[in-house]
């Protein structure tokens, strides 16, 4: 059976945990958002990608959830310290090695498809993992006092201290997704949304084109990220009002309308279950809270089940 | 009095420690060979810049007389084993500080040039820092078993193992000098020739058009890298028979016989000051070996020195 699962950061790499004990990860395709990717200090820094590489690959940091075990920090500080460079988003040495290495190959003219495939392969990552696309895309915000930043400037420089009224992705109407997530999806058995930020990460991936059309022939499963109303981590709650969404379950099923065929929600959010149903979404209700990896293969165990009951229905 | 000094990487930076005392730093241009420059890890690295900011900004390692003091190598380790990227140039944590600098400023639209000023001023060099152009330039070399390699291939990767027979520039005939460069050269009242390798330090300077012509028409004074009729530091004796030359004072300003006023020589090498007096050539006897700042500073002051006796000539 193959599944693409599209992707976010630390709750789909979390999420990743379980699904490739789920599935064979050799039929796997993780498609991750590229939205938040940034330039800075002359390297193109792909969060999202490299959250998932180091989790799954076993290098992220345990508590964090994101950057790498055992990190330090000689770079940044020479960077702050001599040079008088901005460090709102600080990069350790061992994650500035993957930066390099990224920018290598984009720098002798690869892709970063070709780039996260080099990364990937460091890793041993057991399924394949691809950006979006291959174009350069940024994921902007407008703060309700009107100033328009890149996403990370507000998610990570200004702890997103600031209401925002508009989210939208930069260069999304002229990217299109590369050929490889195209016959992915085309191949797919199964296509797996991972409980990541609705607007920012699955949304982002959404938006490029033609994957939010390719979507509507396939079988597709999501993971809630909202857990009794609110958000398990990050700041979607900040997010899905900019695009005119509830905060809860049903909120982030509705933005999938057009495509979702099951949706597996948290037991604090069983309430809600009967509505989403009405709208002719399957549901599962399960522990989504994955506080062990053990929790993640039953949460991606009950979402891959649901093309069962999809299929018999 | 306005001073251009012509130099390469670590016996250059020793002997500027003695010429920013010995002149006003505020007149004084240093032009630095970028021929051994390399792209690595998608990095722009100017060793021979490198090493003159570090000295002179009080950061170099002591003992090596390049790098950074207090060096670590997080990212190298990282590059190396999880990414098996080659490790025969290694890069210390903070020196890629430096190289991200530049690396911006060059992915931004800036030139070597640009970079090289923003990274001096960071160092609070006193001097003009300039690159001898900021078109990409390569000293490559050719072992006498009939393979060419980038000079830092052979120098660092191979520790200058094999014999070579031929040293050259690889695109220096469509290099041009910067307009920078040429400007001080202009308007220099003397041209200090630091004392560095004669083929692929200083020789690499003079092959960038129209430096070599400009000389000819200025006070140029050289300091020997030869002690005792033997280099002091690297492997000129390696190069200089490649490019038909004695390893000896007098064979070495044998290379600037075109342009060269006045040479400053060795104790050691005080037998052979007669015959190259009689090619023209002023000289003056002194102490070279440059075991401290105090050295360097009598050593340089010797040099600038020469002017009076060549104004007086």
């Amino acid at each position: 059976m193959n599944v693409v699962s599209l992707a976010g950061g630390i709750g789909a790499a979390r999420f990743l945990r379980g699904l490739v004990r789920a599935v064979d990860p050799a039929s796997l395709t993780v498609v991750a958002n590229t939205g938040d990717d940034l330039a800075i200090h002359g390297l193109h820094v792909s969060p999202d990608l490299d959250t998932i590489t180091y989790t799954l690959g076993g290098g992220v940091h345990p508590e964090q959830g994101w950057g790498r075990a055992e990190e330090t920090f000689t770079v940044a500080a020479e960077l702050k310290g001599r040079y008088g460079q901005p460090d709102w988003f600080t990069l350790g040495d061992r994650d500035i090695a993957t930066h390099l290495v990224r920018a290598r190959v984009i720098g002798e003219g690869g892709t970063l498809t070709d780039a996260t495939r080099t990364i990937a392969s460091a890793w041993d990552l057991p399924f394949a993992l691809l950006p979006m696309t291959d174009a350069t895309v940024a994921t902007r915000v407008r703060t309700s006092d009107g100033r328009e930043l890149h996403f990370q400037e507000w998610w990570v420089g200004e702890r997103a201290a600031s209401p925002i009224d508009r989210v939208w992705l930069e260069g999304g109407e002229d990217a299109r997704a590369t050929d490889a997530v195209v016959a992915a999806i085309e191949g797919a058995d199964l296509v797996v949304l991972c409980p990541s930020n609705p607007v920012v990460s699955i949304g982002t991936i959404l938006d490029i084109a033609p994957v939010r059309e390719l979507l509507r022939d396939k079988p597709v499963v999501g993971v809630s990220p909202i857990v009794g109303g609110r958000v398990v981590r990050g700041m979607a709650d900040k997010l899905l009002p900019a695009v005119g969404a509830e905060v809860s379950a049903a909120g982030v099923a509705g933005l999938y309308a057009d495509f979702l065929d099951g949706w597996v929600i948290d037991t604090a959010d069983a309430a809600s279950a009967d509505a989403i149903r009405a709208t002719g979404v399957d549901v599962a209700v399960t522990d989504t809270m994955m506080v062990d990896v053990d929790v993640s293969t039953r949460l991606a165990e009950t979402a891959v089940g649901m093309l069962g009951t999809l299929q018999a229905a």
